[in-house]
C-alpha cells in the first residue's frame, strides 16, 4: 500500500486537493471538453481548442468564400508557415526565423536528414552513416532509410541511449526521438547532442512527443535540425502540419531535397532557375494546406501566458500521481510500467504493459477512459497538462482497476 | 469588327442568349459567389462550394471536438486519402485504386519523378535523363532537378511540343504540364504519351490546369504517373491537398522515395521494417491534413451529375466568346492573345499580353474583374465552366477595354 492510500487521504481526496491548488487548472476552459470522458490520448490527437471553430468558419466563409485569391496577401496566408513556425519556436526554445510549419512529419524528416547529410558530407565526404534510434517511431526509420539510400549512406539502428557512444568518424547524422512513443522514455537531448557534435556529426531531433509537453531548448542546447508534429501536445487538429527547425547558422548550407517554389527567393518571379530563400522559408516546399495550417495557428493561442516550466511540473505531478493511483488500485503484478520512474527520463505519458492490452483498452474506452493501445502489449495514457486534471488521473486508474478485475 | 458586334446582336445580348441556353448555368448555385465580382481566377483558387462551410464546422466541432481520436476510424479519416483519390479519378478518367490525395503538388512531383526513374532504370540502367518541358510551372522543374540529382540523372528542358521527338534511349522519364500555366496552351497528352512510350520511357503528367476543366483520360491514354493540385478547377480550397496517380500495372514497381508509415502494408503494427502497401495507398506518406482534405471531399460534391464533355464544351465556348468580346471592345494591337485559337490546343484560360500588365490587372481587380498577372506581361483569365457565365466574360472584356482606354 503506497502513501497515497493512507487512511488520512484517499487518492480521490488527494486528486481534489491537487486540482484545487493547480495553477494551470483554469486553462482547461480554453478547450472543448466534456466531463463524461477522461481524455488521455492527447499524445495522439490533442483536444479541440475553443477558438478554432470560429476561426475556421471565418477562414472558410470570409477569407476563402469572399476574398478568395486576395487572401493570399490580405489574410496573410502566404506568410503563415513562417509566422506559425515562430510561434512553435516560442514553445520549443527557438528564436524567430528558424522554424517553418508545413508538410507532414515524414516529409520533414526527409528534408532534415538529407539536408543534414549534405552538410556533414560537405565538411567531410567520408561520412556515410546515418544513425537512428532502434525503437524509433516507424516512419522516422523508413524515411531515414530512404534518405540514406538517396545520399549514398548506410543506416544503423542503435538504442537512443547509445547514440552518443555510437557516433563516430563515419557518422553524418543521428536521428533521435526526444521521447520514445511507446515507453514514454525521455532521451537526453543536451548530452546526446553534445556527444554527436563531438564526433563531428549532426543531430536531428524528432520532437513529436515533447513539443508542448516540456521545455525543449533547441537553441540553448545547440540542436542542428529538428522536426515535429503539431497534433499532439500542440493541439493543432487531425493531421495538422508538422514543422522543421534548421539552426540559424546552418541555414545557408541547408540544401533541401524538396526545393519547391515556396522556398524560392522570389517565388512569383517564376524563374526557371532555383534560388533558395534565406531563413526558415528555405524549408518550405509547395503551397501550404491553409485550413489545417490556420486551425493550428488559432490552436496555439491556448499557450498565451503559459509557462512551459509550469507545464512540465504539472506533467510530472500528473504522471507521478497516476502511477501512485495505479499502485493503490491495481493489485501488484497485473500491470507493469515501462515508463521510467526517474523524472529526467520521463515524457508526458505513462505506458503500462499488461496481458490482453488491446481488449483492456477497448473496455477502458467503452467506460469513458480514452488512452490507446500499442502493439504488442502496451496501454498508453497521455497527460496533457493544459487540460488534464488530477481527478482524471485518479478516475482513469480506478476504472483501469475495475476493468482488470473484470478481465481476470 | 467581329461577327459578335453585328448590329443584330451586341456582345451583351449574345451573352444573355448563351447564358439562357447554358445547360450548366444552374451549377453556379452550388458555389458561394456574388454578382459584384467577376471571378476569373478559378485557375488559381477555385470559388467556395456551398457545402464546405457546414462540413468543416462538423469536422471541427463534432469529429475532432467530440469524437476526437475515435474519428480516425469512426469518421473515416484514415481512409480519406484513397477514397477522395478515387473521386478525383472519376474526374480524370482513372478507375478506382490508382489515385491518392495528399501532400502538395511539389511533393507529389518528387514521388512521381523518382518513382518513374526507378522503374525506367530497373528495366534499363542506362536511362539517365529526365526531360521537362521548358516553360513548366517552376516548381516542377525545381523538383525534377532534385529528383534527377538524387537518382543519378541529368535534366534536359525542351519545349513541351518537342518532348515526343526528344525522348530517346537515354530518357528515363518526361515530366510534362498538360496545360502551360502562362499561355494556357493545352499539350498533346495522348500523342506525347505514345511517343515517350515508343522511346521506352515513362511520362509524368502535371494536371494542375486540366483536372476539372476538361476530360483527361488517364487510363484511356495509358499515362504512367500523374500529379495535380485540387485548388484550381476542383475548388478544394486554399492549398488543398494534391494527388498522385500511378497506373495500376505499375504500382507493384512503384518504389517511393517518401515511404512514410501511412504507406505501410500494416501501419499500426509499427514494424521496424518497411513493407509497402498495395494500390494507391503506396503513394501516401505521413498523416494527412484532415481539415483541408475533408474540405476537398465536400468540394467534389459539386461534380455530382456533371458531364466533363459538357464542361469542356462550355469552357471552349466561354474562352471563344471572351476572345470575341475582347476583339469587339479592345482596339487592335493593344492586347495580344498568347492562348492558342485552336480548340485542341487550348485549356480553360485566356492569357493576354499587354504593356504594363501588372498595373492593368490591379485596376481590373479594383473594378471587380479578378484575374491575375504573371511576369512579365501576361494578364490571365481563368474560365471555370461550373460557375462562370457568358455575361461575366462580356463584362470582363468590357471593363478591360475601359481600363486600357484609361491607361493609354
Amino acid at each position: 500500500m503506497s502513501d497515497a492510500t493512507k487512511p488520512t487521504e484517499s487518492p480521490a481526496a488527494k486528486a481534489a486537493r491537487l486540482d484545487t491548488t493547480d495553477e494551470l487548472a483554469k486553462l482547461r476552459d480554453r478547450f472543448v471538453l466534456d466531463d463524461a470522458t477522461v481524455y488521455l490520448d492527447g499524445n495522439s490527437l490533442g483536444a479541440l481548442p475553443a477558438g478554432v471553430q470560429d476561426r475556421i468558419a471565418d477562414v472558410v466563409g470570409r477569407e476563402w468564400g469572399q476574398l478568395r485569391i486576395r487572401s493570399w496577401t490580405e489574410s496573410g496566408w502566404w506568410t503563415a508557415p513562417e509566422r506559425i513556425g515562430d510561434r512553435i519556436g516560442a514553445l520549443t526554445g527557438a528564436a524567430p526565423g528558424q522554424i517553418v510549419a508545413g508538410d507532414s512529419t515524414s516529409v520533414n524528416v526527409f528534408k532534415a536528414v538529407v539536408g543534414a547529410v549534405r552538410m556533414a558530407q560537405q565538411a567531410d565526404p567520408a561520412r556515410d552513416e546515418v544513425l537512428v534510434d532502434a525503437t524509433t517511431f516507424p516512419t522516422d526509420g523508413y524515411i531515414a532509410e530512404s534518405a540514406a539510400r538517396m545520399t549514398g549512406c548506410a543506416i544503423r539502428a542503435v538504442d537512443a541511449a547509445d547514440i552518443a557512444a555510437a557516433a563516430g568518424p563515419r557518422t553524418a547524422v543521428a536521428l533521435v526521438n526526444h521521447v520514445d512513443y511507446r515507453t514514454g522514455r525521455l532521451h537526453d537531448l543536451p548530452g546526446t547532442t553534445a556527444a554527436v557534435h563531438a564526433a563531428g556529426a549532426l543531430v536531428v531531433w524528432d520532437l513529436c512527443h515533447t513539443a508542448g509537453a516540456l521545455p525543449v531548448g533547441l537553441d540553448e542546447h545547440g540542436v542542428d535540425l529538428a522536426v515535429g508534429c503539431t497534433y499532439k501536445y500542440l493541439n493543432g487538429g487531425p493531421g495538422a502540419p508538422a514543422y522543421l527547425y534548421v539552426r540559424r547558422d546552418l541555414q545557408p548550407r541547408f540544401d533541401s531535397p524538396l526545393p519547391g517554389w515556396n522556398s524560392h527567393r522570389d517565388p512569383f518571379a517564376m524563374e526557371a532557375a532555383y534560388r533558395p530563400a534565406d531563413g526558415s522559408v528555405r524549408g518550405r516546399v509547395g503551397t501550404p494546406e491553409i485550413l489545417s495550417l490556420l486551425a493550428l495557428d488559432t490552436a496555439l493561442d491556448v499557450w498565451d501566458g503559459v509557462s512551459l516550466d509550469a507545464v512540465r511540473a504539472k506533467s510530472l505531478a500528473l504522471t507521478d500521481f497516476f502511477l501512485e493511483c495505479v499502485a493503490a488500485y491495481v493489485p501488484d503484478g497485473v500491470v507493469r510500467s515501462v515508463t521510467p520512474a526517474e523524472h529526467a527520463e520521463r515524457g508526458s505519458q505513462v505506458a503500462l504493459r499488461c496481458s490482453d492490452a488491446g481488449a483492456v483498452m477497448g473496455e477502458l474506452i467503452a467506460r469513458g477512459v480514452v488512452g490507446d493501445f500499442r502493439e504488442p502489449d502496451i496501454l498508453r495514457f497521455g497527460f496533457t497538462p493544459l487540460y488534464t486534471r488530477f481527478a482524471d488521473a485518479e478516475r482513469a486508474a480506478r476504472v483501469l482497476a475495475q476493468v482488470l478485475e473484470g478481465t481476470r
